[in-house]
């Protein structure tokens, strides 16, 4: 006997909560945590309040696993890998303005950073929100270090110095991302990426140890 | 006979409307729109449901005022004022963060800008939420535009490249505000304060025009 669709979800507990992780993700991203509702959950996924409590007993329990499942990921996928890959600090981060600027040039809307969203929105209201989201900047931040080690200008600098360079890497784009989603375009990305590639020469970050 | 309070309060409708608009930028900045209620405000304010809904018919009528009347005030009195009366653009921004660096190390909490706050929130909602918030970033820029045209680097751009600047020093502020908030302290804003100044002095908009 077949399988009716219902028992194969039953039956697909990874499957259901990827969709609901994947919906969550979704509406978090687009109307913020406060603004999503469990019962927006299981209408967006079809799953049923008892299979959703089952695999999040809390809202809490599902953000805290959307931060670690969907929004770190992401947050490797468009920055930290990019970034370790590339050969050279410089081009990594051009490349990752580059591809930023096209998704947004590419869709009607920007919806903006999902870690910097959830941020604004998560931290005051729990301190396990403000570790989990912090634990994925750290990781960004730490990536950034260890490629401004690997410069001219960021062998020159201890490693609070480098960790206030990565730091303001990353607020430039937070902030030119606050600001693109502000005006639905993506001018402020376009100049930060422009402003951001002179600094790193600037400061020889632009240059490769042994390079 | 002397009024009692609560007589007060009806015959005196401005200061029933500054009471909300106050309580109503405290929640939003401490908890965000969403996350506060029409009843939280009457909680917070004592004022009756029927005379909170006479001033602010519907919640999204109350969050525009508190744009108006409340953040934009707050960015005018925090950043577009003090850059405006600055002896020079670089000792404006210098000053500007020098005083929110202080204002977070005072507080034992960072809630971050509000302006900030509310446009993540709130400009994917509602083409209004995003033209007022959008505002408020208009004439932030404006003022950085036209101090920029005042220094020696600035003069030789033309508006574009001027607005381009601007953007950039908003998001470099914005962005470095997400990670204070991110981390509940200061670190980033010195961070970006140190780097902002060391940028100006480069592309010479530390050097006032005529001085």
């Amino acid at each position: 006997m077949k399988p009716t669709p219902n028992r194969t979800r039953q039956n697909d507990p990874e499957g259901l909560r990827t969709r609901v992780l994947d919906a969550a993700a979704d509406l978090f991203q687009e109307r913020g945590y406060h603004a999503t509702s469990m019962k927006d959950l299981m209408q967006a996924t079809g799953v049923s309040g008892g299979a959703l409590h089952h695999h999040f007993p809390t809202k809490k329990s599902l953000a805290l696993a959307v931060i670690a499942d969907r929004v770190a990921p992401a947050v490797r996928r468009t920055w930290i890998d990019p970034i370790r890959a590339a050969p050279s600090l410089a081009k990594g981060i051009t490349g990752v303005f580059a591809e930023i600027v096209s998704a947004v040039d590419a869709r009607s809307r920007v919806a903006g950073c999902p870690l910097n969203n959830l941020a604004l929105e998560l931290v005051l209201s729990d301190p396990n929100f403000r570790s989990a989201i912090d634990a994925v900047f750290v990781e960004w931040q730490s990536a950034l270090v260890e490629r401004i080690a690997g410069t001219r200008g960021g062998a020159r600098l201890d490693r609070a110095k480098r960790t206030d360079a990565a730091a303001f890497i990353i607020s430039v784009y937070s902030g030119a991302m606050t600001l693109a989603k502000s005006k639905q375009n993506s001018l402020s990305l376009r100049s930060a990426a422009s402003v951001l590639s002179h600094w790193l020469r600037e400061r020889e970050f632009a240059v490769e140890l042994g390079a």
